[in-house]
């Protein structure tokens, strides 16, 4: 029944336009009453998106599931994931909202009401995570933005090859750049550092702090000179 | 006029909710005709936000303006801040309108719709002044969702403390943790220095060939993550 009045109401939307069709013209067209579509869905926006509250419910349940050794930045990435998923589950039905909500203002407006429920979930479980550190919720309001922002950027790119193209390799390349920006963060318990704050190194961590490498190198040495160095110092093959 | 619409509003939505009140109730405080309010405001939510569509013109303005020699992130950053004075210029009215916008949900949604828009223009400007890097419209969204993510966390801080905090303070300190994280970038022409990563990677000095490059690495960073920082402080791709 909430297939059918979602198959229905895209037929129409895409035969006459979003405006131009009515929950009764959906309604009819499923053969099933307005009570039905309205115990479904409240309003006929709702139609357009029937699968993001199950979406958010699911990352929820992902974040609630972490345990301490989660990489914080990582575990968003992931959650953000379950998004593209959705997505790419049913390639021709998100192209098509994809094109509707591009010409539909009002579309548009309740998609970023959505993507905020995503960013905000996702921001809540990285302010836990990050409650100890300096500045901990501006870094969590940030890197969610960031990985919301990365994975729109991939899911777009996807939706505009008609969803022909790799999408999780586009989102998988997208995420990949707000790690390599923002993450593992130092109190993460991982063995990766990163430098913090004012660019000095910080170390809040569990590990052996002696444990540093100083590589002076010319800048016009070949960089596979310097890795070569780095390699034989640190002992070991690269990662 | 315009100023006594937006004062009877505010006045009426303190004293009744938004909900209660209606356009006529506006008018007929401010002693003017229900064609007066629709000469300035298209809807009673945009009485609410009378300052919006006048900044994201200044905005545009000001991004439109830059020069080659505009750091990008920071070009960017400073075009936040056109907002931020915009609501630090008459604080007791942005904290009646915060409270406002947290209690209902249309006033919400609208917010969004507005921060999207200067989102929007942030990446644009960002995707021109990068659009001759590997990922940059990629590298421009995740920037431009982290300037609005940083600008609006300090602004949040201003507004929850009733406008009594010093604004400025809170947003340069959030836009400073950006800053840092991303930009400036290598192939900007600057003296561009990044920490970043697993390590403090610092450079002083420009093209001389005597340059030092100093990587400070932990042993327990994977290596793929310090050859990245070599290449991202070099500012070239690997030999």
């Amino acid at each position: 029944m909430r297939e059918s009045l979602v198959a229905a109401a895209f037929q129409l939307f895409v035969e006459r336009g979003y405006e131009q069709t009515t929950v009764d013209d959906i309604v009819a067209l499923a053969g099933v009453g307005r009570r039905s579509f309205f115990r479904y869905f409240p309003s006929k926006e709702d139609v357009v998106f029937p699968d993001h509250e199950g979406c958010l419910a699911r990352m929820t349940a992902f974040l609630d599931e972490s345990g301490p050794d989660h990489e914080p930045v990582e575990r968003v990435c992931d959650a953000a994931r379950l998004v593209l998923r959705m997505y790419a589950e049913n390639p021709a039905f998100s192209v098509q909202r994809y094109r509707l909500t591009r010409k539909v203002p009002g579309l548009r407006t309740y998609e970023l009401s959505v993507v905020w429920r995503y960013e905000r979930a996702l921001a809540e479980y990285l302010r836990g995570r990050f409650s100890n550190r300096p500045d901990g919720t501006l870094r969590a309001d940030v890197a969610a933005a960031a990985v919301v922002a990365a994975h729109n950027n991939g899911l777009r790119s996807w939706l505009r090859s008609d969803g022909l193209g790799d999408a999780s390799a586009e989102v998988d390349h997208a995420l990949a750049h707000v790690q390599r920006v923002l993450g593992p963060e130092p109190a993460s318990g991982g063995p990766a550092r990163r430098s913090g704050a004012d660019g000095g190194g910080a170390r809040d961590g569990d590990e052996d702090d002696d444990d540093v490498v100083v590589v002076v190198s010319r800048r016009g040495a070949p960089l596979w000179r310097v890795v070569q160095e780095i390699e034989t110092t640190l002992g070991r093959d690269p990662a």
